[in-house]
């Protein structure tokens, strides 16, 4: 048995419906279908969960919402007309979003988020009603009728572990099962959904309940490249990854897969493959336990924009018991989460997302540090970009770092930070933010650009 | 004024006196001399310092001393007879040490604090009475009179800072001073010693005290060596270094000149001069706030074993506020300290002196953090060696870590490690132990072989 996601852009249209429902029909093990909203059509255009979220604002701030609730109901209906699809279901989508946004307002956030998960919860009724249309067995399941219960925190609810038993008896449901991605029921009975791009989350958490053989995840692209292909000009495609591989590449801005969406499946063992659906039969990317298929040290790089760094430095610090504990605790008082603490002898620098600081918390932890901490010297330095080399291979492979370092020089590029140690599958680097593309661009020349003889 | 330190084997023999006479006398601005106890004459001899280490042990365990205490004597008898030294000298160091062998054993530390200090205290004795008797203008200055006063922590003390002022009326006195390094006095009047080879650390807190033009350390080198000759043969000699330099090599290694005692010259900031008493016309290495001379980026490699690794994994560690803090706060229970935690997504890993761990609280200390921050992994590796590389002109510098990775590559080693991102002056590699000095090898050689053309 399969559980088989379809992306937003993948469900954007009948065409794509149409494409969908020939994927579907073509392998009898794909049972457990999770849909997205409508994605864009075009690269203008505008997807329907952005469209809800503006039209949940408008509504909570007193302001009529009438055109936007067209705006969305019209997605449905053009892509209903292109199906012939009968009104009736674009009559139910309707009223269904009007009651919603006629709901109590009391909890804002339960409300916004009752108002996005609708875009899939419509959608995976109009992909049911079309399915049996065409003469397949299928039927809508909604996430409550089938357990799929969620902690109480709305915009990134996470899955409760009594869900995966309660999921497992889909499998003795007839026919193909169409389920709304993107959210759940918390134990109160109300709908939160997980954190953006969430589908994959729910495809992967059914994937786990119902034990199944794979998990195939649908979306535009024919693989998982190896380097975002906004840097580097047709990049290879990855035919596999482990796990692991993956996790670190969607740390650092790899978003073809949801990087919380990974480990439901990855602590069921079970496969998950990368497909596109526009061009189903293009080999995709799978992400498994153990690699076979080796063709390098490394497999991937990604690189995300956006980091600072704050160093502190202090004569004798290195034999100072507690200084380390005593500055995360500092920065835990504002809820800051750190990515890393290169240190030196007396010196020590912590990386972190620079969107988590204002700038008057950023001055009274610089100021705090100082003085509690009888630092020598603070500072910080803002706009730093992370770049992830990435592969199973690296730890056995003596030169990596050398490689690296070496293009980056030649490239001039200054490398503010390094992290090796502890990971085994990844060596990081920190550079400038107007120094990245140019870093990643000479680093994927080292490993990937095939040596001409 | 200069306040000149000399070590022990320059204080080994009459012979060896000699020349720290001829030293003195050559400079009319060398007013502080500190004195270190007789060091060893030849490779096997033993230090009077550990005579007098091991004399306290056995009175403390209730035996005869007897022998050892003739032992001590004699040494500074064989010095006084080779100089034609009155006898009344040798009585007075011998009746001295035997009054503080049947002073109080209530304070066992105190008691050993004393007992070595006096190694030190009885020299500085000698040294006096041999200036007079070659018509110098000299005074043995005790430690308690001048108003050195330091911390209670036998074994550690730490100057305090009222200290300073008391010495700078050291200037107004007469004569060549000789001082005692090595020790201060507690409040309460008790002999504390600095830790071992403290010496240093009396200059540098004199220096400070009186500000000094200049601080001299004689030693029984030529200079401060850019990396271990006992790695490479016949190492590049370094003319200048600045204060942070210095600070990173004798962190990992580097014995020429003990790391604590930079402190008060630094923060007065009195250049330190390395000198040897054997070739006095030698130039030394000059430890400076900023250098002038710049021959390449590094300016030396240092390197230390003994280190281990500890190892922590947990799917998402990531995104946990306070993973890292309630880590440490483990560590600071068992008041261990640690040197760095590189990290990489869902990993983090500790480094640190593995002589703190003793089996037990090894054991210990793995399963509370397997089970208190729920990791899913912890492991442990041993026997670690960090490689660090300073120069102040690194920063700057693109490229280094590339040359030095490269060089490590090109001799077959494997980097466990590297901690980048803080220091400005300097890079650290960790390997394993059995690789530390092909490391060390192959890093020399990639930055200080002067290129053949």
């Amino acid at each position: 048995m399969k559980v088989v996601k379809f992306g937003g852009s993948s469900l954007a249209t009948g065409a794509q419906l149409e494409k969908v429902l020939e994927i579907v029909k073509s392998d009898p093990a794909r049972k457990i279908i999770v849909v997205s909203a409508p994605g864009k059509r075009y690269a203008e255009d505008i997807k329907v969960t952005d469209l809800l979220i503006e039209c949940a604002i408008k509504v909570l701030s007193g302001e009529d919402a009438t055109k936007l609730v067209s705006l969305v109901v019209e997605r449905y209906a053009s892509i209903a007309h292109e199906l012939d699809l009968p009104s009736e279901i674009i009559d139910e989508i309707r009223s269904h979003l009007v009651e919603l946004l006629n709901s109590s307002q009391e909890n804002r956030n339960q409300f916004i988020d009752a108002i996005k998960a609708s875009g899939e919860d419509s959608h995976a009724k109009l992909v049911a009603q079309f399915f049996l249309n065409r003469g397949i067995e299928a039927q809508y399941i909604n996430p409550k009728d089938a357990g799929l219960y969620v902690t109480n925190e709305a915009g990134h609810a996470q899955v409760l572990p009594e869900s995966y038993e309660h999921l497992y008896s889909l499998r003795a449901k007839n026919g193909v099962l169409i389920f709304p991605g993107f959210f759940g029921y918390t134990k109160e009975g109300a709908i939160a959904t997980f954190s953006r791009s969430g589908s994959d989350i729910t495809g992967s958490i059914l994937a786990n309940g119902v034990k199944a053989d794979l998990y195939e995840n649908f979306t535009d692209v024919d693989a998982v490249y190896s380097v975002n292909p906004n840097i580097v000009e047709n990049p290879n495609e990855i035919s596999e990854l482990t796990y692991r591989e993956m996790r670190e590449l969607s740390y650092a801005g790899f978003s073809v897969f949801h990087d919380e969406a990974l480990i439901p499946a990855f602590r069921a063992g079970i496969p998950v493959h990368v497909k596109n659906t526009n061009n189903p039969s293009a080999p995709g990317t799978k992400i498994v336990h153990h690699r076979e298929k080796s063709t390098g040290p490394v497999v991937g790089i990604a690189s995300d924009k956006g980091f600072c760094s704050i160093y502190v430095s202090k004569y004798l610090m290195n034999r100072e018991i507690g200084f380390g504990r005593r500055l995360l605790t500092i920065l835990e008082e504002y809820e800051i989460s750190y990515e890393h603490i290169p240190s030196g002898i007396d010196e020590v620098t912590i990386i972190l997302r620079q969107d988590q600081l204002h700038p008057e918390t950023e001055e009274d932890i610089l100021e705090r540090i100082k003085n509690e901490l009888c630092a020598d010297e603070v500072k910080i330095e803002h706009n730093l970009s992370l770049i992830m080399i990435v592969g199973e291979g690296m730890k056995q492979n003596v030169g990596i770092t050398a490689r690296a370092a070496q293009a980056l020089a030649s490239a001039g590029v200054n490398i503010e930070m390094i992290n090796q140690g502890s990971s085994e599958v990844s060596l990081m680097f920190g550079v400038k933010e107007a120094n990245e593309k140019k870093a990643v661009k000479a680093i994927y020349e080292e490993f990937f650009t095939p040596v001409l003889i």
